[in-house]
């Protein structure tokens, strides 16, 4: 390791990527290093491009190039559907599922006592201010206990705006082999059997 | 899938590098775009940063900011010895391991008659050049026919200089239990036993 090298200055950042190990970190810098003008220079580019272009829309969180993002602002979908996710992540892979026509918000995390996470720490005020419009709120949330919780906080306050609240099916996953499912989901499929 | 969507493009940057996938470039891309300032305007600034300043060694080929490269200009290193390799990677690998205390020739490549590389493909030539003044030459080409053809080629070409050549011993890995061991490595390390 030698100080202020641009190598290990590089491969340092690159390995703090989620999925990218020092390993794989110093395969992609070498990568790169052989090809700058290629590879190296164009998706510095697109970083820049990137940060400078993208902020979370200021309606549901989402983070776009445009703002209100491009599903806040398409008038093809329904918005009086929304759908409400963890995070980013899962409302890219809902999308790409394309199993949701409607609009998102986004909560930026779940509610965790353990982990200091307070109903004033996501965004659920401006989910209460727009759930006043909707005919569904979605909770798309995962099926962990702080994802629960937080659905269940969340129907809670929803209740009062008269609104119906609805939560994703839980059990066997497509091409899910019963023998190796865990008990937990196979229990909860059997119980929601129709 | 929009175009000039800058997200969408960042992506497939992402994910042409070794080791990321589609799904990893997607998590690493929004990690980052969640703190633009932090993560990728950082990253961005130390992929141009090494673009600028790494260039290829013109004595042993070795990528590194300055020319000749730390190695090369370390007169600490026995320049006598030199180990030639098949890439940056493994002259790196080598490093990381503090196996070699000489001078390096990376050869950037190895002999493929199926893959249409010839010797004058590979930094052959300069190594030619530089084998006369050296004490020893260690091949540490990779464990594969392409590996063996190569250093058996060099060995050929550097019987001329008078100057010993050397390979990497083959055998059992450290902590490799036998009876995992392919049996190609446990006939060699059989037939190597000493």
């Amino acid at each position: 390791m030698r100080p202020n090298d641009p190598v290990e200055h590089l491969i340092a950042l690159l390995a703090k990527l989620p999925g990218l190990g020092r390993r794989s970190a110093r395969r992609a810098a070498q990568r790169m290093l052989m090809e700058p003008e290629s590879r190296m220079l164009p998706l510095a580019d697109a970083m820049r491009a990137a940060a400078a272009a993208v902020r979370p829309c200021s309606n549901c969180g989402n983070l776009d190039a445009s703002n209100p993002c491009h599903i806040c602002s398409d008038n093809q979908r329904d918005h009086g559907l929304i759908c409400v996710v963890e995070g980013v992540a899962e409302l890219w892979a809902l999308e790409r599922a394309q199993a949701h026509h409607g609009a998102y918000h986004v909560l930026g995390g779940t509610l965790s006592a353990l982990g200091g996470v307070g109903p004033d720490d996501l965004a659920i005020p401006s989910l209460l201010a727009r759930a006043g419009g909707a005919r569904e709120i979605i909770l798309a949330l995962p099926a962990t206990v702080e994802g629960a919780s937080t659905a269940h906080y969340l129907a809670e306050r929803l209740a009062s705006t008269g609104v119906p609240v609805t939560r994703l099916a839980q059990g066997v996953p497509m091409g899910g082999a019963l023998d190796v499912l865990d008990d937990g989901t196979l229990a909860a499929a059997f119980k929601a059997r129709r």
